[in-house]
């Protein structure tokens, strides 16, 4: 357990209780102090810490999602459309029909295979209700420039993990979305703080 | 104060709130009951509720915000970084040397005019440490085409904006960060659901 430990780069404590709370499967018994852990079960401890570290999840839902992963009964696009959709919390406040029908075309041209009115596109719906609100509406060509970065990043992605086998798939759908997600957010903001600041370096005093 | 209350969408109580804490600075009187308020009254709601709503901040921190934007001895490149900046909380954890070296070089690589060490280049480093520890390291090739996406994103908006003032100016590299983050981060889920299913839809059962 101690090298398990020191594998995942979670501590001894961490682990027992997960064990307990029966998101890590019990090792190989090979004593009666001494079991046999794999690399499943780093892969496992890792996945577990990125949802909980990473995407800020409650032990509930990290369960959910695991089980989700787990269950052979679903079709693979079933568990990827399942798994992924626990990331998207439900909107606040229910989008708009005239913005839920603008994200809707927008999946049907760029041939998205997403759940029609699922999480994600309901949150991209209440985030464009939400510009509206605020005075400053996201225009169609400015969202296309989103799509193709979107469209980039998720190709570049997944050519970088090679083949996937089902766990794979439903690993690169949940963690990988996870773990790149602050990367892109932080890149985003340091591109926009500097082009604010490039337009405006003939104005400013200092 | 009703059609007030009605052009930014801000309930009565909330606007007396904000009033009464000084975020929103009083309408010139036009009798004992009536005050006049005028587009920068509906902008600055916008903007506050746009802060408590889409980047859930505290008030205080609404008011550090508030009071960077207002501050006219600060130059307008040292407003604009020390309102950003504010959007992006310090990592929990130390990020690696490693990792601030590596977002160093793409900052001088792109010559983008943000804070060496600021808050957002340590939450890249500190999203790029979580990767190497979940065991799926972030390729120089990918990150590139992350860097690319995230400026092409940001001249899109930018080139959407028109003139600047130095409000106006602020006000993108603010709100426009935080208002686009949540349709950048669906698209990017959308996208990346989508190629997932694609790519297995020959291997799925369903």
């Amino acid at each position: 357990m101690s090298e398990l430990s020191e594998r995942s780069g979670v501590p001894v404590p961490t682990v027992k209780y997960y064990l307990r709370e029966g998101l890590l499967p019990p090792g190989e018994a090979t004593g009666a102090t001494r079991a046999r852990y794999d690399e499943r079960h780093v892969e496992r401890l890792r996945l577990i810490r990125a949802l909980v570290d990473v995407a800020g999840m409650s032990l509930a839902r990290v369960r959910t999602v695991l089980a989700t992963v787990d269950d052979d009964t679903l079709a693979l696009d079933a568990a990827i459309g399942s798994a992924h959709t626990e990331l998207s919390p439900d909107p606040a406040t229910e989008p708009s029909v005239a913005a839920q029908e603008r994200v809707a075309r927008l999946v049907r041209r760029h041939r998205w295979r997403v759940e029609a009115g699922g999480r994600h596109a309901r949150a991209l719906a209440a985030a464009l209700d939400a510009m509206d609100a605020a005075g400053q509406p996201l225009g169609d060509d400015v969202l296309e420039v989103y799509v193709r970065a979107a469209a980039d990043i998720a190709r570049a992605d997944l050519s970088s993990m090679g083949g996937l086998t089902r766990e794979g798939a439903t690993t690169y759908a949940v963690l990988g979305t996870l773990l790149t997600e602050p990367v892109l957010v932080s890149l985003r903001r340091m591109a926009q703080e500097s082009l604010a600041r490039r337009r405006l370096s003939g104005a400013t005093t200092g």
